[in-house]
């Protein structure tokens, strides 16, 4: 068979990413999958972005990804979350429609070019001298590769958890990838245990919605990337319900099933996607949780039961389900269910997703421990977009925290490890009215297009946006405004303070009530500009003062990064660093003094001992 | 959980129409699946139709089945088959988009009243006291119901087989049902093994067209149902090739490696549908062997390539594929492979599609040995019809051989067997003149209606259309010409032949080179008349000697048929009837003496003593 530079193995949403920026940064890529039906399949729910997690996906874009153009090509409802908050936490999220999905990435991934998509079972990873050289499949078939992905989601030795039964399965309805947890072993590599779980799917011609509360998508025409501007469409409603003192009733009744009584599940699961079994039992006070009932798409009768996570017996699935207003007649199409997987544990990783134990191996996605589409999907870009950095002997992309969501995500793995499944939040972020979902374009396009993974038009569009952009706000700093009666009335108008000495359109502009088309009023130099520029222009000179905080933050948090460390650093010799954290970092291997400072564990005392053995080593001591 | 009247086990072909079926007809069904992803998928060729299974496909429609509406929506290339031959042997057949067709079926079975569609695995069959009484599930869930109708597939022990690897899989990809072959071995019921292949699929992109023929769709506006009409749509071509010396070469070469030869599959393959690796083996003189390359939908690069089924190892599959002109450079997507499955000898069901061994338990399709999505979808469609029809204490519904290509495929899988996947032929239908896939609606449409399957609406618009043919037909017959000039004019333009004695119209109609509109120039009197009504007129015009005579032969059948044997007849006693007779007679039980006399290896002289036994019966004698 055909030798490759490239192979990535699983193609859910990580591993579409990885095969994507593989070939398109001209390696020739084999994507092997269980099933070619199932490629980026949604096997929990049927959206795509949320708070960081929206972020994520237009980071992805920006940098020549594909997961925002195929959800712009699918959606059924979007919206614009937080609109009353600042533009820090403004998320973009999408009901999918899954099938639909599935179809628009299977044909991107067909009709790219150096990209293979063959379905198979991989069995074994090939490992010489410590470098993985190819895969070998159940049918004893060998492909040879340079640099192999693995995104195996939750299929290694994976368990279908419903109730008391327990039985082999990646997901419902489909195969585990049980001898390739072997080959991973026998190459060195740790494996742990977690679990995550789906609520129940039932038939949208057996709900009541006239109890419940719609919500509608966006009036606004909105869309992920930057780059392709899509047709407007019909868009399909979401429903609010809640559940009540029925529903905690049923659950208290029966909670010797739940898997939290059993015990039937091993693995640690999300802590921030919780079954309603632990939701109930957690917060006993708590009278009702909410319930979103969603579209899987516009060709099917099934709704997703966001909120109603759980694994136990079906006949209580139903009990539960049928508590909640609207649901009282409900059908369940297929039971909610929890799956149990082995996950590296991501100490094993370095920031450029390449396993440290086996070279030229990559990981990307559930695989090292996270949950989410979007968490995959970036992922899976970074490996893809590494391994061909490593082929092509260039320098790794590795994203600062202060640069992306992305950089956030792989330090918070490599540095920090996770003890359950990890999932993006907002909160995670630092510097997050830098990493704003509008500018992840400004921010990050010039890194995609110098790789060699966004088109140069796509690069160009963004650089004239920064251009006009910065010749605005120019514009509005050099103007000034003298306060003459007609200036004072234009501002009284606007429901505006008055104005005592002259002052530039900038400072005009930060006043909360003053819109951008208001300053036209006030001068005839205000440019006529297109509104995302305008909405770039409205960030910077409103949060001005905060952002330029944030920016002085990140240029300090920039020396501890730049201040590297010695691949060959033996911790266990630094007498003046704590046991504890010389064993965390001979574990982590930190590549910077920053990267250190954010393990677990590490004091700034640790820090300062290690800043102190870093300069006697530049002055040539040991 | 809820009882119901009738459960479906599997949704595919068969299912799908089975528990339509039961469900329009007005029984609570429960159809259970092992993924609502995989509704209706045709795991094998893109397409549906053909010679005597497009017939297939009309008669589920006359009597009120789905599979004829499900393909007019989701076709992408459609043409009418053997237009030069006549009209006994024409036939529809169409590419499906397979993706398509799965979400239209699925979207049908969700919308229906009645029918409730679970995906679960089911594990056994409850018996009580020799009658099925409901189902138990991998989870431990029992559904109850009054019948149960099993449409399993391949998926009853199923083995994949690619080269000399076998491994456990209902299809590539999915799970097989190991437990419930367990279960119904158990219950009596007895198994034996068959196998189907299917060829691998291949990228689009890497096909060279310019070295095959096109086929494109007619450009007449086609379709199955006789009841919905469809809009006209972009059809996509279909291509042709051939193999050569060199993928001879390929074969015999790699023989060893083979099914043939390493005897690795258990089962017996389909006859009409030989792997490349036998055609060769077996036509060692023939050159070529055709290749068709389908297109499995609009949204996919896959092709199907008909001709080419084999379960080689990868790497010669890639050979022999490399060897066919506009292939050399073809890359695989999904491997050919074959499957072995459980299927149930069909001797033990009676011709109501219910086991004889285990009461109220049904079943349809390959579990019952054949092959083919039409052959299953009209067996999923009578046990489903029968189901209910015992339910409500009504007669059975059992087609005639004169009646139906279905009638002729039940009645020999009953009464013959078949030791190899049973496929629809027309050289199985003794009346195939009669059998016309043009005329299934006249032919089936009132026995759907009186069962409660069709509709009013549809069942009338048959009727208006009977009506109208008969009163043109009678026309044609009355009205009389004489050999005038201008008749005599006018037949000579129509390159026709003298008239010397007055004679009807339909005696002119009955002239090859003479159509109908041309009888309009004879006389003021013939009707104006739609197309599909004028096809009759002229089918049983023209070919009124022919059908009369199997009209004549079809009566002489129905005595035969109508003289019904004794449930409780002992064959053993009857000294006069060979004893190879008398044991194939003990093992099918033949409801009729025409039944019997198509038993192979019952003899006509045994069928006389038959006949001198059921006299004596008659006759009040023992």
């Amino acid at each position: 068979m055909k030798d490759y530079d490239i192979i990535v193995i699983g193609a859910g949403h990580a591993g579409c990413e990885a095969a994507l920026a593989g070939a398109r940064m001209g390696c020739s890529t084999l994507l092997l999958t269980l099933n070619v039906d199932h490629v980026a399949l949604m096997p929990c729910n049927p959206s795509i972005g949320g708070p960081a997690k929206g972020n994520i996906v237009r980071e992805i874009d920006a940098l020549g990804g594909q997961m925002g153009k195929n959800i712009d090509k699918t959606y059924v409802n979007m919206q614009l979350l937080n609109t009353s908050k600042g533009p820090a936490v403004h998320a973009l999220r999408a009901q999918a429609d899954k099938h639909k999905y599935q179809v628009e990435m299977t044909k991107t991934l067909q009709e790219q070019d150096n990209l293979d998509l063959k379905q198979t079972v991989v069995t074994d990873i090939i490992v010489n001298q410590g470098s993985v050289t190819g895969v070998k499949t159940i049918t004893g078939i060998s492909y040879n590769a340079q640099k192999v992905v693995l995104t195996t989601g939750t299929s290694l030795d994976g368990k279908v958890i419903i109730g008391d039964v327990k039985y082999t399965g990646g997901r419902q309805g489909e195969f585990a990838a049980v001898k390739l947890s072997d080959s991973l072993k026998e190459a060195g590599i740790k494996l742990e245990r977690f679990q995550t779980a789906t609520p129940p799917r039932i038939d949208k011609d057996t709900v009541d919605f006239s109890k419940m509360r719609v919500h509608p998508g966006s009036e606004d025409k909105l869309q992920f990337s930057f780059f392709e501007s899509r047709a407007e469409r019909e868009q399909i409603p979401c429903w609010l319900t809640r559940t009540n003192e029925a529903t905690k009733e049923v659950i208290k009744e029966n909670i010797e099933h739940s898997p939290l009584s059993t015990g039937i599940v091993e693995g640690e699961g999300p802590r921030y996607c919780p079954s309603i079994d632990r939701k109930v039992m957690r917060f006993p006070d708590k009278k009702s949780h909410q319930v979103f009932v969603e579209p899987e798409g516009a060709d099917t009768n099934e709704l997703y039961l966001n909120g109603l996570t759980t694994s136990m017996p079906e006949d209580f699935q139903e009990d539960i389900i049928r508590s909640v207003p609207g649901l009282e007649e409900a059908e369940i199409v297929r039971p909610g269910y929890a799956v149990e997987y082995d996950y590296i544990p991501p100490h094993q990783l370095q920031p450029t997703m390449e396993n440290k134990v086996v070279n030229d191996l990559y990981t990307a996605g559930q695989i090292n421990g996270t949950s989410g589409y979007e968490e995959a999907g970036a992922q899976g870009l970074m490996a893809g977009i590494n391994a061909v950095l490593s082929l092509k002997e260039e320098e790794p992309l590795i994203l600062k925290r202060s640069d992306s969501y992305i950089g956030v995500l792989i330090d918070d793995l490599v540095t920090k490890g996770t003890s359950e499944p990890y999932r993006m939040l907002t909160s995670r972020a630092e510097y997050r009215l830098l990493l704003r979902h509008d500018n992840a374009d400004l921010r990050l396009s010039e890194t995609g297009y110098k790789i060699g993974l966004l088109d140069k038009e796509n690069y160009q569009q963004v650089a004239d946006k920064r251009q006009k952009i910065e010749s605005t706000i120019k514009i509005l700093d050099n103007v000034r405004i003298t306060p003459t009666k007609e200036v004072r009335g234009v501002l009284k108008e606007l429901g505006s303070g008055g104005l005592k000495k002259p002052v530039n359109l900038t400072t005009i502009l930060q006043r909360p009530e003053v819109d951008y088309d208001d300053l036209k009023k006030l001068s005839d130099e205000v440019p006529e500009i297109d509104l995302e520029i305008e909405e770039q222009v409205k960030i910077r000179t409103k949060y001005r003062g905060y952002i330029e905080k944030q920016l002085k933050q990140v240029e300090k948090f920039k020396e501890m990064e730049e201040k590297k460390l010695p691949e060959d650093i033996n911790y266990h010799k630094l007498d003046n660093v704590r046991l504890e954290a010389r064993e965390k970092l001979n574990r982590i291997r930190p590549v910077s003094l920053g990267q250190a400072s954010r393990i677990s564990g590490v004091s700034p005392a640790d820090i300062s001992s290690l800043m102190i053995y870093l300069e006697q080593l530049d002055r040539g001591g040991k």
